[in-house]
């Protein structure tokens, strides 16, 4: 439903790891990884040391980490994620992958802190300043044309998978249970503050908003489970979301 | 939603735990436990032994030990089931567990087997016999009836927590996850029957089905992550569904 993936990262999420680089030695154990944090490979690699694999000579940063994390949870689901796995996407060695965290709980946790910042976007941010009571005819055809999106993203997409692994880790694990209580919450509010804009009343902005939210959450889930395709069915809810509207 | 849980267990899955038992002796060894399959408490005690606990020796049988374990999950998730901690919800022994369970992982089986028998009930077995294209008008108003129900259904009840919890562990298990698919596919077949005898055609009520399910799914996910209410938005997507209807 909303931009978790790959393609969705903004510019400054990644780097290009065919850049050149200006050093040439690495610190490529896993003791120097805890002080790493974010900065450019460029900037460890001046340290010094042996044991150059491409992953750390290639210039790719932690956000090329992080982004192979998410395929390769879209593709094969946690239990894949380990930092040799990871790495063998990159092209990389795990000695890389340490340069940047120190185990993978901490890429687990750049994975959540990823997913949650992308998902509490706005979702509507293309929209004109919204007059709360939709009195406005252009505003109220412009929300009605951002829930029509809406209902159409995602489908197919890794976007998908992500958010329901995210779900089923929540169960278990407190940190992914935090961000996707508040990623919840966000596009609940956001969903109804675009029907209030669409036109509707409150009461009817938000009962409508949580339906459409859920049918979402579990249609990505009944593909999983039975195929079906969430298309259609969004579609036809939106359209009813929207034409039930009543006037005032 | 759907039945699930202790209240909806029927007679014949329950025997009387305070019911006289015919023989005192029992083999309460892990041991003896991998022949016991769903033989009644009774039989195995002619065995002799010793070490008779309160659950060995009250009468509580095999379902009762399933039933428990549902309670604890619905209350504390799935690291909380343990042999012991069921036992001790029965005021029972760890040994009583292993007179009906090998380990563990059988009685799981045996947890994923009975929600699924029970899922696999018909959704509407209270209509009358229901003509396909719905034009019985007292047909008809009994399925919208029933829909309303249905909307109903599962408000606040443990069912939705193991159900929750069930779909959860699908993404790890595959035999929860064989069955979280079978009833899926049984559940939206049944929806999109009693739409069809409500008055819709039949693309209709395969399309509204999937919609009416999946919020349901969604809410109840929600009302874990978000304490949303799922009474109100499920009744009114009910009315929708119906009041939707085109005529032919």
């Amino acid at each position: 439903m909303m931009p978790v993936t790959i393609l969705m990262l903004r510019p400054e999420d990644r780097i290009d790891c065919s850049a050149p680089l200006v050093a040439q030695g690495a610190a490529a154990v896993p003791e120097a990884a805890g002080v790493a944090g974010a900065e450019p490979a460029a900037e460890i690699m001046a340290a010094g040391g042996a044991d150059l694999s491409p992953a750390v000579t290639s210039g790719c940063d932690r956000a090329d980490w992080i982004v192979a994390g998410f395929d390769l949870l879209a593709e094969e689901g946690w239990s894949a994620l380990s930092p040799a796995r990871i790495a063998a996407r990159l092209s990389g060695s795990e000695a890389g992958f340490f340069l940047y965290f120190s185990d993978l709980d901490e890429l687990l946790q750049a994975m959540f802190d990823l997913w949650e910042r992308l998902a509490l976007g706005p979702l509507a941010a293309e929209l004109p300043t919204l007059p709360p009571d939709g009195s406005s005819s252009a505003t109220r055809e412009a929300a009605r044309a951002r829930l029509a999106e809406l209902a159409d993203e995602g489908e197919g997409a890794p976007a998908a998978a992500i958010e329901t692994a995210l779900r089923e880790r929540a169960a278990s694990d407190p940190r992914a249970r935090a961000a996707v209580e508040r990623v919840d919450r966000h596009r609940l509010g956001g969903l109804s503050a675009l029907l209030q804009a669409a036109g509707l009343s409150e009461p009817q902005a938000r009962q409508r908003a949580e339906v459409f939210y859920a049918a979402r959450i579990g249609l990505d889930y009944l593909h999983g489970t039975t195929g079906l395709a969430p298309a259609a069915p969004m579609r036809a809810l939106a359209a009813a979301v929207l034409g039930l509207r009543k006037a005032g």
